[in-house]
């Protein structure tokens, strides 16, 4: 059976990107290997649009998530946390987990994040040492408005540092770091960068690196300043991993960066309108260009389309949390183009079919090839 | 740009494939290669259902067809074959070309043969000593009735040998080369099995064996029956694409021989009725269930529905000879599953309502989607 991976996160790995990290592996400690890793920090750095320093850790990006906090913030400091799904819950459970106290700001999953809370959360707390969201957040499809959030941020609240997971988001979304205030930056290898799973990255600003060097928390692993330091990984970093990476971000750069957007947004678009030509309700009020998170039908559980469509040899992803089995999830940030798409709706509405949904039968992907001839 | 590759051959080469040929190249006069060898031509037979034995060429499936005539005919010979489309008339070239008389069976672009013209080309031809034809016509996609013809012929003409060019039929259609008394039957690595091109299987029966025997002709490299004697190969094997075609095989054998020739068949089925839907034609008279030959709309060159295909990333051929323009072709054999035919087919349609072609936009994937909801 051939498989048709349209789960966001890991996604597909092009053929370049293998042969890349199939070449034979070499020593972490050499010449040669501090070179790629130099080059390929200074090509994350384009790609994240920014002029700060890009770590890599070996860790999903979770590991991350973990140093932005265990790094910035002491015992008692206090930070906001935005959560309107699993990934900004995460935030909140990190903060506590490094005893540190999480003023929430939750939302309802598939709600967006408002500036406008954001400020209000900030007068009415003292001693913001920092402001952690998401830009995408993958449990819901739904893009948090860190533009604006940024903005606001360095003119009214210059002294608290802005701390963006951006694992949905970098290469697939045009996240500007440096024009939007971003102090540290996440996002992982099994995304946008098109690679497998075991290397996140992280951009951190000089007004961050002023915070972590003060910064009292306890870590040895995800070592930021550390990392800086050694130049090409404190340990042994995922060899295969930082090649892999080194062709996928060339890859990103020779397509040009305004491209890989413009094509993101254009399939997330077909995506989203061909659901609902099919009568389907989008879970999220502000979609990301990502992935799309999809009601099921009433009667219907999500888990039993995307059994449907595992017959046919795609698999999307099931809702988190308590979204289990109420929605569906169908990425589209990576190594994704038009014909995944279509491929990917018309199997939706056979599986929908199969399972008694027949209402508008073929709109769903005629919709999609409307949206593809339009542009 | 990501590139999906839908061209009668070559075709796309699985990943567990692609990994077998890169593992370590082995010697090809070692016991290893030597067993793997055997193993391989053990399979071949048992996919293309024979008991005779199946040589391996290096070479393009016209090696093959050419070692058929030359090791078959010596100068003088005479032998029919069957011409409706550019490889049939390929039968004609060779068999002159080694110095026998070719009585060449002619029939338009998209017809098939019929049983009765051969029987009675047999009556009216003395000494005809082999009949060649190709079970599916790749330039037009054609199936031609090789059931009905080995059987007559093994009743009425027991002498003539029957060779079979099965380039674009072992491993997608249901060829019975032993129940339909089949000699030679032939086949190619980038069709349906899977593989890069750069190997040709040949099968042989008994009576064959016989024949070339007793042949006159002048042949060096393609030497059935010294490879045969050689057990591994006469001249160095393409040892890779030996490894490559031993995993193919496998698959073959593991998704069970029924299996595939079903899973063609539907995939034929949809492609067929969805090209239908949309108010287009086929050119073949008996649709092969390998790949689907649609004649372009009027005003439109073929070149052009491909040049639009191809901004989509999807690769489609271009008609043959005096075809060329006028016709498009569709590959559906190997590693083709329902999700690849429902995504060129809505590319099809985009490619069609951009050259100014829209009836009935939409009615083809529908069409597809209806077909494989059925079964």
């Amino acid at each position: 059976m051939k498989r048709y991976l349209m789960t966001p996160g890991p996604t597909p790995v092009p053929e370049q990107v293998v042969l890349s990290m199939s070449t034979p592996i070499i020593h972490h400690r050499t010449d040669e290997f501090k070179g790629i890793f130099k080059e390929t920090a200074d090509l994350a750095k384009r790609v994240m649009q920014t002029k700060n320093d890009v770590v890599m850790f070996s860790s999903s990006g979770s590991g991350a998530m973990e140093a932005a906090v265990s790094n910035v913030l002491s015992e008692g400091d206090k930070a906001i946390t935005v959560s309107a799904g699993k990934f900004g819950e995460r935030w909140g459970k990190i903060v506590k987990a490094f005893g540190a106290e999480a003023v929430e700001l939750t939302y309802d999953y598939g709600d967006y994040a408002k500036v406008e809370d954001i400020e209000n959360a900030l007068k009415n707390n003292k001693n913001i040492k920092a402001v952690y969201i998401q830009a995408s957040e993958t449990s819901t499809g739904t893009f948090h408005p860190i533009d604006e959030i940024g903005l606001m941020l360095k003119e009214k609240y210059p002294e608290a540092l802005f701390i963006v997971d951006g694992i949905t988001a970098y290469g697939a979304i045009d996240v500007k770091t440096d024009n939007w205030n971003i102090d540290i930056g996440i996002t992982g290898s099994q995304k946008a960068l098109m690679l497998p799973p075991g290397l996140a990255l992280l951009s951190v600003s000089e007004k961050a690196k002023d915070v972590i060097e003060r910064n009292k928390n306890r870590f040895f692993y995800f070592d930021i300043l550390g990392e800086i330091d050694a130049k090409a990984g404190k340990f042994t970093p995922a060899v295969s991993l930082v090649i892999g990476l080194n062709t996928s971000l060339k890859m990103i750069l020779d397509e040009g960066l305004d491209n890989v957007f413009k094509r993101h947004e254009i399939l997330a678009k077909a995506t989203q309108e061909a659901v609902v030509a099919l009568g389907l309700e989008l879970l999220s009020k502000k979609p990301a260009n990502s992935l799309t998170a999809v009601k099921s039908p009433q009667n219907i559980s999500s888990e039993d389309i995307i059994a449907k469509m595992k017959e046919f040899g795609v698999e999307i992803s099931n809702g988190q949390g308590h979204l289990k089995g109420k929605i569906f999830r169908i990425a589209h940030l990576g190594y994704f183009y038009k014909p995944d798409i279509l491929m990917c709706i018309s199997v939706l509405e056979m599986a929908l079919k199969k399972l008694g949904y027949s209402a508008n039968f073929g709109d769903g992907t005629k919709r999609a090839m409307e949206i593809f001839l339009d542009e």
